[in-house]
């Protein structure tokens, strides 16, 4: 396997996550999310609240403030930056799976890693987001567009690349017409490059 | 199978057609590309070389044109609408493979429809314009870079969607990273619903 890394780049609700662990489970991969980037940056020294308040979910009046301080380096950009660290030494560790943190645009250059985009449409990703993720019930598609806009700026301010391009990506797929599980199986088969 | 009709739509050079060509061999589909609007256009009344100056490839001078006539239904847009009901027959027919032509964005509400994106990375689409279309070897680079400007501009024009945005379809797929026949398997499999 040429692959020794997978990022997975997704909108909310569409199960990146969850496929991104059923692959590490398939793979033997490890698999960092939020929890990677609060471990990474506690060690570091910056406070889970600020990741929570100014990380991939970050208002658009912190993304401001982002480009505002940007030229001093904000505790925004040194976050980032720590994150960008993080995520170059897990790569060269090998066997694992990144999901979001703009991984992909982070390892682009890499011949090792295979990176992946999960979207759905929004009936699905607004039921998945409530039943499986337990939001609230009232208005799920206000909280989906909010989220995705969010992570729109904060990918494009950090990448300067558009959010969902498939040309970022070898394989882009919508788990909502696919199915998790597929998915999972399209992603192993499509890094298998014995086939 | 659940899936009627695929359709792909393709940067220039990234072996979008002949992927198209394998699968209509191996689902038994018939294949429609340049040669089928040529037909149908054909017999609808206007004539080849309109289409050649005015259809997908057309530049951005007579795209300026289709803006100012508009209103009163250019020529280029009443090829358009040719093309939207030939495709929209095709599709009730079924059993086909529609590759360019904006048929995705037509197509986009219907549930038997498998919407593919291929790309891939421009030493990739270079290296295969020369030496399996056949094009002049000096700079290819450019011809492909025009050519996307080109394909861009016209959908662009005609559906009001992102070209390349990895949400309007099932799969995309980089053809240069993963392989011409390794992207033939994935679609078959990707759309095989018994999975």
């Amino acid at each position: 396997m040429k692959y020794r890394v997978i990022t997975i780049t997704r909108e909310f609700g569409s199960g990146g996550r969850t496929i991104g662990k059923a692959l590490g489970e398939k793979l033997g991969y490890d698999v960092y999310d939020y929890e990677f980037v609060k471990k990474m940056t506690m060690e570091s020294g910056l406070e889970e609240d600020y990741i929570k308040e100014h990380g991939e979910d970050a208002n658009k009046k912190n993304l401001f403030s982002f480009m505002w301080t940007n030229a001093g380096g904000s505790v925004s950009d040194q976050l980032f930056i720590a994150q960008r660290e993080a995520i170059t030494n897990l790569a060269n560790k090998g066997n694992c799976i990144i999901v979001g943190r703009c991984a992909d645009y982070i390892l682009k250059d890499r011949e090792d890693v295979f990176h992946v985009f999960i979207h759905a449409d929004m009936d699905f990703r607004a039921e998945r987001i409530v039943n499986k993720y337990g939001e609230r019930t009232d208005s799920p598609e206000k909280r989906i567009k909010d989220k995705d806009k969010r992570r729109k700026a904060y990918y494009r301010y950090y990448t300067n690349y558009k959010w969902g391009d498939a040309t970022n990506y070898h394989m882009s797929l919508n788990s909502g017409k696919l199915g998790i599980d597929h998915c999972v199986d399209l992603i192993m088969k499509g890094m298998d490059d014995t086939l």
